[in-house]
């Protein structure tokens, strides 16, 4: 049971899913500053006049890094079947499913080619703009990406319309240009991939200036890409920025999986039918002393406390509210509740109704839970006493 | 008839109409990608390296993407009739309105240059660029230009203020720029058109660099000219950004006229008349499980299903909706209607309340019949159960 | 009498007030094609290629664009005792008043070099280039400078506070520059001055390329700025563009003083007050069968119709209101009116709650005139008959 | 006594906390010329060619630049103990408290070079540039860089993530590049720092044109890496400018500390307790006849008057409301209060829900004295008579 104990609190450190986990936040800036060394090092290599690869430091520092990421490489496969996700597979097939997300096949491109090139003598400095991809490591740890990725996500449709417009843009300037200044600048604008090259120049309004036209004709069709540039400018400005915006105000956390399958809602749930819930959960923070329903407002949400402490203040009497306590919203109900307040900075779960009424029809089961948890004491609110942040944790079988 | 059915069934796949036909799909996204070859064949065909002209493979290619072309303009001619819109005129007289549309203008000359060059020997190359006209075709099957346009065609006042104020600002700087560079740089700076390449390069913030002040004062006049590109580059990005997210957002899917000429409420009406409706539609489409009308919300819009099924749960009984149901707000009453959700992918035309009271003011027989299928169950909702996706069809003489 | 209603006419015309008035958008559009003419002319004479100046016809246009300018300021100095503001006044105080305004400093401006030059025999190049200014007569004309000059104004402080911001940070980043690469590129970064070219170069993303850092640290400095490069563009976007599409989305036509002083509320008030009220009104315009009011809604203007017709659907009768009709919100109600449809194009006055209490607080008789004809009919709405579109008119002496 | 008047007096002035003060408005404006002029002198003497150094007047303006500023900084430090937060202080320590405030640190940075100077003779160019740093006094005056700092404060996380993915943009975009075009253009891109620059340059779309990618891959990675750099533009503008623009239209102007400590609810609290409280105001300006609250309308905020008159129009009576009062929502009340209007410019600080419900839970006993004040009169307004806008001042110990 050691052993299964130990494989536990690593999981727990490298997934850093315990609030106030010090030694996981230590791991997690570690590794970090790890990579965000390692890059500068594979970028800072190809200045040949640094002469890095004749200093020994240089080499040693690069030691360390691969073995860190080959630690971390190992110990991440080891601790794969801890993941709530894959808690019913054997070992073997939780290993083997980890191995193809993309998260590890990121970490295997970080180690790979140095491995490999320790094994079999070859070119290292070919190989060494590989380790640059360690970059992507950092993308499991910064929510940006998450956001943008998102925001991408959700306006895909409209991106697309705007490559397209883009893409016509750049196909009638060049082509226009092509015409005028073909016999003139026959080594600029010869052919319409040369003129395309100055067309979307012009258009993304960077203007590098090594193509210009230079005949009359010709600066009138440039002016014409020039206007049509700022149209092109205000097209996806529109469209990413106020998906991007509202994407990062919402989700200013990411809800890990771990997060979810300990509080007692979701604690006994099957790994799967938690990872189909995940996406319905939209998070939020509240700073101490925020109001998370205020008085007389229609609740929209159905709230489930993460980390911090909440305050009902109802007509009848005061409750406290807690890690894995449910309010808010009930289905079918008007959303008259009495307001609560945030006592310390804290995390909830948000389902709003639309999500609401897509869990009643796959899991209603889960649903009538959630209900039977938010009307227990009086009128949508949890009568429980506070317990620990850290809530009773399901025994798995080592 | 059996001529009548084939051509039918031509139409039906050439306008795509039909949802779920999946010979209309790949006829579809076969046409885009011909188009994207011929135009990725004409744009590499002016790279003089490539010789791709003593290719015989490059020309095989070329014949084939014309012999496509052709054949589309062919069949399209021939189906004409079949639009709804020109379903009552004599067959020659639906061929002559179709080809002056601006859509057959495109396929005409996407083919003309090719064909005659094949009839009279001429200079091929030449001919060349005129096939890039066939990109835009790929306009037709985009719905994002549409949203360019419609939100370009919304703005038009405000944009043309702004080409106003660009070519004040155009104007002023070159000016100021010739005075002060006049005869420090004569042949850059030598006269007014020759500066106003200056300042429109540079407010639009392009800034090729190829014209560049080199007095205090010039570059005083040119930090100016800087910071006012700031407010110029601002202008059109506010209105075409918040006019096209709008769109965008709005017109997910375009709604042609073969959609809406099937569904009961509009079948039998003359063509002209659902031309002029055209216009008033919204449409819509909402996920699996998501509220058309939320429990408690004042509907906003009559809706008519355009595919997908609905489910209206009313204090009494609970009605399923189909293609062709109308269900929401009716007009002079004040939107109270019970609960209506999408079962699955559902597509809906919306018609906002002013445009109902322009329904009525022209067409108070249509207006009148919608109403009345709105109304005809409980509450604004339709009771008939639900029909078949692809509605009955109007018979029309061959 | 007879000279006194030709000179009412011709105000009329070169105002152009009277909606649908032929002969005034006749003269207005010969005006502005005279303007674009000679303007063009401007700039291309300065082309020494063009060889304009020999051009006999260059030289007879050039005459008669001036006389028309000439003719144009003489006749509106003569008819400007008509305008409203000006009535009260005697002719040549009426006229002097009118010389002082900015619009007629333009007109002067326009045609006062070239009748100097042909009084007195001097280097007519130079002169030239004051011809452009007659494109500021354009200004005139155009709602789009109107709506950039009140949306500059309304953020005039934040926009201030982004000049400052941008000083600051051309002035660090030149600086920074200065320190750098002064001794590496003297003849470059020589001095902070040389510098600060190239930080607004940079600072506002143009980069011409002129001026490019070399050294490493130098590079480092010049990756900051155009960073921060990026914020400076965002605050004028963000300031700017939310003002401007709002002015332009709200005013979209210019309320003239004359369209006002001949309305019936107004059109026995003196000239002083009148201009006083002016810029309490806010400009609509709504398409034919839009509500102005719609059922159920609180309003919350007062409205004066300008032109077109609107029809009042109260309970209990069905109301017409024409030019100088006023309806809406009455000062100290909760706005409950019947709701208002516009059955033509239809352009109102809108005047605020806030600014009706202002209006009551300084003119309470004006005020009181105004709800006393919104209250006559039924709830709120006159009641008169539909007048002529265009309005009595008040004699004044000549 | 004489000397604490006077020292009261300076500080009133420097600080130019009492409105309407004509000698701290005059001593403001002269120190933001002498500012200004002192930052041009030090500019421009980096100019070789105007040999401002060998000119006299050039030493004896810098003399008396100087001067005034070591004056102000004198004063500055005099004056200290009168500042509400450190009167509690003796002298000396309050002193030394301002000393290490970040306004006091940069002026001294703006006078001790040329003090250091004067008493040791060195290079007085080396030091000349540190002058410079004088301009960021006039931070110290602009209510701009406040909303700056406030609007970058506000969404530093989204900021945060939007470098990390311009960082991961350039590294990729430099990397594909250096591995494009390394052999062909060893000199540009030569190494992945080298191709940063251009990556840099690219992505901001300042686009100098000293790096261009000459190869047809390298183009199309350019080309990419311009499309990639108008989402790296939209970013920051979407998420800067909402937040700018939201920061200045709400903070019209800054609150001081002094404004707070003189009004009646505040003037005798505890320093610390009035900089803790000093962040939940928000300032608000209303013109003269604007409502503050309007009828029916709920109100919001609890509002205190810094400066001007209002009027309560109550149902029972009319009451005015001077500097010091309090009125609006009440907590734990529905927020139903009187109309309230600006009968003159009128400054308020208002205090928003949430905010109060902070206050109520640190410090119960100024929310109970606020809600006092509030209720006194008839329904949460306050019946006190107008007092003189100079309100009477606590006396201290000199």
């Amino acid at each position: 049971m050691m052993v299964t104990r130990v494989r536990q609190r690593l999981f727990d450190i490298l997934e850093r899913d315990l609030p106030g986990d010090i030694v996981a936040d230590l791991v997690h800036y570690f590794l970090i500053v790890i990579v965000l060394m390692s890059v500068t090092g594979a970028v800072l290599a190809t200045v040949p006049a640094l002469e890095l690869y004749d200093k020994i430091w240089f080499g040693a520092c690069e030691q360390v890094a691969l073995g860190a990421f080959v630690l971390e490489y190992l110990i991440r496969l080891w601790v794969a079947p801890e993941h709530p996700m894959r808690r019913h597979l054997p070992a073997w097939r939780a290993r083997l499913s980890y191995i193809t997300t993309p998260a590890a096949i990121i970490d295997l491109f970080a180690v790979a080619p140095a491995v490999v090139s320790l094994a079999f003598p070859m070119d290292v400095r070919a190989l060494l703009v590989l380790r640059l991809l360690r970059f992507l490591k950092l993308a499991r740890y910064s929510s940006g990406f998450n956001a943008l990725y998102l925001a991408v996500k959700r306006e895909r449709f409209a991106l697309l319309a705007c490559l397209v417009i883009l893409g016509t843009g750049v196909l009638l300037a060049a082509t226009a240009m092509y015409l005028v200044e073909r016999t003139v600048q026959p080594d600029k604008f010869g052919s319409i991939p040369d003129a395309m090259w100055w067309a979307i120049t012009t258009l993304t309004t960077v203007g590098y200036g090594d193509v210009v036209p230079i005949t009359a004709v010709g600066r009138l069709v440039g002016a014409a890409t020039m206007v049509a540039g700022l149209v092109m400018l205000a097209l996806p400005i529109a469209i990413i920025a106020s998906s991007f915006s509202e994407v990062i105000s919402k989700h200013n956390f990411v809800v890990t999986f771990s997060m979810v399958s300990r509080l007692p809602p979701f604690s006994d749930l099957d790994a799967r039918i938690l990872g189909d819930l995940l996406p319905l959960f939209n998070s939020r923070s509240f700073d101490r002393g925020r109001q998370v329903v205020r008085p007389g407002e229609r609740a929209r949400h159905m709230f489930v406390v993460l980390e911090g402490e909440l305050e009902s203040t109802g007509t009848e009497k005061t409750v406290r509210l807690g890690a894995g306590d449910v309010f808010g919203l009930l289905p079918g109900l008007d959303g008259d509740i009495p307001p609560v307040r945030a006592l310390t900075k804290t995390k909830v779960l948000a389902i709003e109704e639309d999500e609401l009424h897509m869990l009643k029809l796959r899991y209603p089961l889960i649903s009538a839970r959630l209900e039977e948890m938010a009307r227990r004491p009086t009128g949508g609110v949890h009568l429980r006493r506070t317990r620990a942040v850290t809530p009773r944790r399901r025994q798995t079988p080592g």
